[in-house]
């Protein structure tokens, strides 16, 4: 393993996606979400994930100096333009004008459109708690689920996050989770390594349960929780699908033709303001919410995200670690 | 079974209201609750639930007469204040502001306070997709469900609802689910009938799974889809407890007391009007999401409450029909 402190890391990321051609703005806001998620240990999301964002930028299906435009577009819906770049730097774009029609409005939303993507949307909820915001997000991704009762791949593995603010400097309560049943990377992890994979994860092409990778590689994954999971994933294609004029997930996979690039869509985002529904007894119900997570930690239940404060602790003190060999790919793709 | 038409229900579910006590104004959005239930065939939101409200306002628990108070309270947000009646009536209440606010601002909050609840959100959901707008609900309910990773009664069955509008007269895509794993109503059942529960629906007071229904009842539900569906049911807590300034499903269920009544708290629905997101893309992008569902059907799956709608044509032709018991019940209750 090789060891860096998280500010080595951002100027890894940094030299990276400037030498494979981002713009200054771009790959600015692309290493934040890349160090945030090496800080917290979502490997997946961290370090490695660059090697994800190369293959987009070399397969064409990312614009590297895309510059966001800002649309207000109703008082309770400001939409960003992503012009084909990642999302981060549209999310920054729009985030200000999220947060203050949130205040005013008491709820708003922000749509990015023709985004590609490939941040957990922890990143982006943990900016809007910060300003004290209660927020929601979701997006499509790339048709490899089936709907419940079906065969066929036809969902993205859709996630849904949500976080809540909390008082007195503690990190906010947030989830982000796929609603199909694990993330593809999973199985095709199993997949290199030979093992089966649990009941439950996918279906062959024939539609049969199975714990053979490669078949459920070549049929479909399915989503947590059965129908009920389904439907939310059928809802998380509709609101940040056809209702922010974007594609499915169907419609992205079409649009990836075989390039393996990150999925391109929009992504809704909501944030309610807390004070603005509370107004003077904003304290006491905080504090009612406080003592939920309470009540949930005496019983020896975690809160979500724990395990990311956690690591983040650790790193900031004792910075990161990634596999040698991906430091070599990373500082030759860095040309350092 | 005793067979009658639509009409002749709603005129015995109006006798029974009014002769137990309720308003003109409650009993007439009771009734059409009641109604909606029966004729789509859920029948533990139909007829059936008279007796729990005749019960509920027995133990004191619910107010005849309560005169909702509508407050425009943001340009985002409007609230009811149920004034201890059911919700219905308050949600009647609001609707107008709530559908006028999401045309304006593309999005909007509706949050009921103090409201007793018993009925299934999908009424209310579709009474906001037939104005041709998104529909989000959830509430809270009695504490009865552990979080994933604990082993106590903490969170509610919490349901969350959705519905998106369908062009050319087609009912809305609507699901309706709670975020436990079961209905308590469905333990209790099995306790009736001396059955085991599948493994998954409970665990016993020391947390451990169990598939005895008593133990289950003594100990706790689980929440759907594991750590996922206790995330879900944890944020339903807040949004349509907290945020809107109303009870969780702990302090519920301790206001109850014992007294086995319908849950006392709030509500949060969301609306959102896709013409204000879309513009003049509106048509290609709702027929976006019509292939969404044509997929869906082209695999064998059914789009979620398809069984409701099937029923609601067929009781509509040839009415509806009930137990004898409780037909001879509700007569007593009616006074006839």
């Amino acid at each position: 393993m090789h060891r860096m402190s998280l500010e080595e890391a951002e100027v890894l990321a940094k030299a990276v996606l400037n030498a494979q051609g981002f713009n200054q703005e771009q790959t600015h806001a692309l290493s934040q979400a890349v160090i945030a998620g090496q800080r917290d240990e979502c490997h997946s999301h961290g370090l490695y994930r660059l090697l994800n964002c190369v293959k987009t930028l070399a397969a064409g299906k990312v614009v590297a100096n895309a510059q966001p435009e800002v649309h207000d577009h109703a008082p309770g819906i400001v939409r960003v333009d992503a012009k084909g770049g990642f999302s981060q730097l549209a999310f920054e774009a729009g985030l200000p004008i999220l947060t203050a029609k949130a205040r005013e409005q008491g709820i708003a939303a922000l749509a990015i459109n023709h985004c590609v993507h490939f941040s957990a949307l922890w990143v982006e909820i943990e900016a809007i708690t910060d300003q004290g915001l209660v927020a929601l997000a979701c997006n499509p991704s790339h048709a490899w689920v089936a709907p419940a009762g079906g065969n066929r791949p036809l969902l993205g593995t859709n996630p849904l996050a949500f976080g809540w603010p909390r008082p007195n400097g503690q990190p906010p309560f947030i989830f982000d989770f796929a609603t199909s049943a694990i993330a593809r990377g999973d199985i095709e992890l199993h997949h290199r390594e030979n093992k089966p994979i649990p009941e439950g994860w996918g279906i062959d092409r024939l539609g049969q349960h199975s714990q053979n990778p490669a078949d459920v590689l070549d049929g479909a994954l399915l989503t947590f929780g059965g129908h009920k999971g389904s439907a939310l994933s059928i809802m998380i294609e509709l609101i940040a699908g056809p209702l922010i004029g974007d594609l499915t997930s169907a419609e992205s996979l079409a649009y990836d033709d075989g390039a393996g690039a990150s999925p391109y869509h929009g992504e809704l985002i909501l944030a309610m303001d807390p004070e603005r529904f509370l107004g003077s007894t904003l304290e006491d119900y905080m504090a009612r919410a406080e003592d939920l997570f309470s009540s949930i930690i005496a019983q020896g239940a975690r809160l979500p995200s724990q395990r990311r404060y956690t690591a983040r602790q650790r790193t900031q003190k004792e910075g990161i670690s990634i596999p040698e060999s991906l430091y070599q790919e990373l500082s030759r793709l860095a040309r350092l």
